[in-house]
């Protein structure tokens, strides 16, 4: 039998022999190059199958090739037609080193408008041939319409600062560095700047959408007008020039001898092909809307502290829900996070999960991006781990939160519990540090994992990503990573703190909570010092500590951060089914 | 009345007159842009009166202006003729700064001998002029010959590997990374892969030479016959080619067409542009010697543990005198380091000092880089904080260490056992570390820091430094250090671990041991797990410490260190007046 996918690469390869072409590259993202895609741009799925958030695909003529990373190895095995695709790790082998060994003197094509400069770069670029029409587009006949979910203002009593007076900010900045205009490509660049979400791809309520902001505080924004509604307009104003995204190329041949500024880590070489084409010099520097994002106001700070209170309460319910029916053994992956979110979606400006949920058992916990789902579904069982990893969007914040509890009704083996507490004892040391101005998250990671690195233990993600503001759950340019470039830590970036660690096969541990950093005073100190406040409200489970290992500061933490969790969330847990939620409280913060 | 630097400016603006060039630029490096420089070579010194180790002047037909940083903005001040100069700081004023806004379209010129190419690119280099013959060469009558101390070969019970397997090896990086040859201007690159030492400089054990070594393994030796012995020439062989160093040109012309490695951070521009003019093509990389240098084998490593031995003794010898003597008032910061010196001396294979002791009684341990002289010498005074800083050269190895005692009789001030303690966690913070491979030392910095920071204190200096073999104390390019380039931490680096604290005309803190890096072995362990080995031998004053405020850990690595300080030097304290010290190191190294 012919499967759905050798027909669909069979079919591409006629339209690549058409356009004289040996093959063609098939990126995973769309043309923001960001986390989430529109089922529109699932192109990578459409004709391969695999559907993970990391992975390219390579068809040439008498081969395909399809390339994931160690995250998705079974998930790539799983979903691909080992007829049809040779399954590659892109770690162990790049596509670019692939290409280069297995298509020199190939004519390969790519589509400008879906790969960063910084990435076609790493091609030998000379040899690829930018195709505008993109072939799997000219043989995906049912291909779903790009989403047009409706465009709405961001209220200013969420974002704090009127979107006029953020182009005006920015545009000075543009001014100073002497550029006449910025390019953003990220959605989530443009819902900031014009203070404006939509719905068109999951978790992240942007609406897809281009925009230039000039040095004169005015700005284009391309954006299909089918997403506009009056009130949208209305809260643009007249400063805001509106076209459809197709108009994009006419309006860059506009910047002859302009200088404008473009990144080509994120933006796709496209725009910088036009610009060039149509004359304009590139300032080649990061998307200006970046760190003024990563910087939250005080009225992002206040609705983030508000948001993680309603968080807050449904985590209680839900931990507290779980204490209860865990032994039982009759819940499972799935019920629990559906139970998790329903709770979640009793709280004020609720607007949806921020991300899928982690929920795993076992050894499903093991699995860093492990996604539930009915096939993996299992239940949870008395006596093991479990991990979960969930996150929901308000209009006043975005959430992010883990814990790592034991099912019960036995106590939790020793070995599990020192290493759940080195794991927090790492989760602590983040969470008290004090630091001066200039210090970045790359020279906090070590704190994070001394613990663990004490007895020859590592977990092997970052140990926090920046967190927007009823926006990107993951968001740049600060993180607690030393991959990362070091972005010094600023008042008002929101930063996750979740070390892990995971035992494949047996069980995983992470514990995250939000960090604000804020200011940390000395009486009469020179320099400006930092530190960071919890946003996060949830306890962590006593039945996996072992205090005797946490130096007297850290149970200190750990103790005063429980007290706050019971005297801040127990006066919001008033429901008719609350009082048990409130008892389980009492007795999970009480003291250690 | 006219001083000699108004004269000394007045006769170079002349010899400028005569070159048609409106200024000249003076940095205080010589050719091989190293710490230490000849007398020969003080052109800065000569001209200004300034002998601190970081500066530059310019001279302007009608203004001079010299540059320093804050550590020397005393000594800058007294040092130089206000009538002539105009002192800057260059941090504040960066000299590229200053002479684009104050030199505009000005002739000035500069030595190419003595500024790498990374450091004229700064300046708007378009601008500037090459001088080959230096102009304050032609008015320094009495300008000292250049040094000529007998280069000697560096055994290989010392060196552990034979300079043939290390031209041997060096050459296949070369050759794999497509050069055919490599240039080296640091004379202590010369020194590693020649093993040779001389005696050119204070306190760095160098023949000042250049090499170039061939992808073959063959070598060119830049060095001035006079400084050769039959010994040496032996020593280097065949495949050495000896050559004086105004043949540098000369072969440098051979290069047409040829790839030459040149690092443009650190070697001077006249190298590339001689490359450039005889058609060489530069491949910009950092000097090949740098890195292998810094990965010590295990005969050095064996070599740095039997010189800390040696040098424990005689820091133990010293502490105890000065535990007996301080408290009496009758010495000065030299007559102690004097004593110090004079105790190092009696050691096998001693050499010299491995720089110029830092000893800072008082106010003076606050100054960062204080060196004692005649003029600011002063007693040490009973009942004050006691710094010294300080390290000696062996054939075996080279040591740095700093101690800050209580100079008795009464205890300590709580405030200043608080600062002490705080330091003293760093240190240990940094000495217990574990550390997956990968891991640079800017990574590590924060832990240093942390307990200090946690009260808003700091240090403005880096935490550690590399250091050599028999070779400079200060060694790149690994380091712990937020400011420096993340270089990962391997197995054989030697690390300086010294963190501080200083509060102006009060007293300086700094606890400094140097810290080998060595495999942390874990059972069943999958990842390669690094730690580090202290080598430096010599207790920290009880009398500064506050073991209330230190963790069980730190606590416990603090009592396991002195044990073993204890039971490693006593069996060498063997001395007829050794009596004192023994009982003396007893009782400091007791449990607390």
């Amino acid at each position: 039998m012919t499967s759905i996918y050798e027909t669909r690469v069979r079919d591409l390869r006629n339209v690549l022999r058409d356009h004289q072409l040996d093959g063609f590259i098939i990126p995973r993202g769309d043309e923001h190059l960001g986390e989430y895609v529109a089922n529109s741009s699932e192109r990578l799925a459409f004709i391969s199958g695999f559907t993970g958030s990391a992975g390219l695909a390579i068809v040439l003529l008498n081969r395909a090739v399809v390339f994931s990373d160690g995250r998705y190895a079974l998930q790539l095995e799983s979903e691909t037609d080992p007829a049809v695709w040779e399954r590659l790790h892109m770690i162990e082998t790049p596509p670019e080193a692939w290409l280069k060994e297995q298509a020199a003197g190939l004519r390969i094509g790519y589509d400008p408008r879906l790969i960063s400069a910084d990435a076609l770069k790493k091609f030998e670029a000379e040899t690829l041939y930018p195709v505008i029409k993109n072939p799997v587009d000219e043989i995906w006949a049912d291909r779903p319409a790009a989403p047009t979910a409706p465009a709405l203002p961001h209220d200013l009593r969420f974002a704090g600062e009127d979107a006029g007076a953020k182009r005006a900010r920015l545009a000075q900045t543009l001014a100073k560095e002497g550029q006449d205009a910025a390019l953003l490509t990220d959605p989530a660049s443009v819902a900031w700047l014009f203070n404006l979400r939509g719905g068109d791809v999951p978790f992240t309520p942007v609406a897809l959408s281009f925009a230039i902001l000039h040095a004169d505080a005015s700005a284009t924004l391309f954006i299909a007008a089918a997403k506009l509604s009056d009130e949208l307009r209305l809260h643009l104003g007249n400063a805001v020039e509106i076209a459809e995204p197709d108009r994009m190329e006419e309006v860059l041949a506009r910047f002859a001898g302009k200088t404008v500024r473009y990144d080509p880590a994120t933006m796709p070489v496209w725009f910088k092909t036009n610009l060039e084409d149509a004359g304009a010099i590139i300032a080649a520097k990061s998307d200006p809307v970046s760190l003024p994002r990563a910087i939250k106001n005080t009225t992002e700070q206040d609705g983030a502290r508000a948001a993680h209170l309603r968080d807050g309460v449904a985590m209680v319910r839900f931990l507290a829900w779980l204490a209860k029916v865990a032994p039982l053994g009759r819940e499972t992956e799935v019920s629990a996070a559906e139970r998790l979110l329903e709770y979640r979606r009793r709280g004020a400006f609720f607007k949806g999960e921020s991300f899928p949920a982690i929920s795993g058992a076992g050894e499903h916990g093991a699995i860093i991006h492990y996604r539930v789902n009915p096939q993996s579904n299992r239940p949870l069982n008395p006596d093991e781990v479990y991990l979960i990893d969930s996150g929901a969007q308000y209009s006043d914040g975005t959430t992010d939160v883990t814990r790592t509890v034991w099912t019960g009704p036995s106590a939790a083996p020793q070995v599990i519990k020192e290493h759940v507490t080195r794991v927090l004892a790492g989760h602590i040391a983040i969470s008290a540090a004090v630091f001066p101005e200039g210090v970045a998250g790359s020279h906090l990671d070590a704190l994070a994992r001394m613990a663990l690195w004490q007895e020859g233990l590592d977990y092997d993600h970052g140990t926090g990503h920046g967190v927007g503001s009823y926006l990107s759950v993951h968001e740049g340019p600060a993180g607690i990573s030393r991959a990362a470039k070091p972005v010094p830590l600023q008042e008002g970036m929101i930063l996750s703190n979740e070390p892990g660690y995971y035992l494949p096969g047996a069980y995983g541990i992470r514990l995250e909570n939000l960090e604000l950093v804020k200011p940390a005073h000395f009486p009469g100190g020179t320099k400006k010092f930092l530190c960071f406040e919890t946003l996060t409200l949830a306890p962590f489970d006593r039945a996996l500590i072992d205090a005797s290992m946490l130096s007297t500061q850290a149970l200190r933490w750990l103790n005063q951060y429980h007290s706050r969790v019971s005297e801040v969330l127990s006066p919001l847990l008033t429901g008719p089914d609350d009082d048990f939620a409130r008892e389980w409280l009492k007795a999970a913060t009480a003291a250690i």
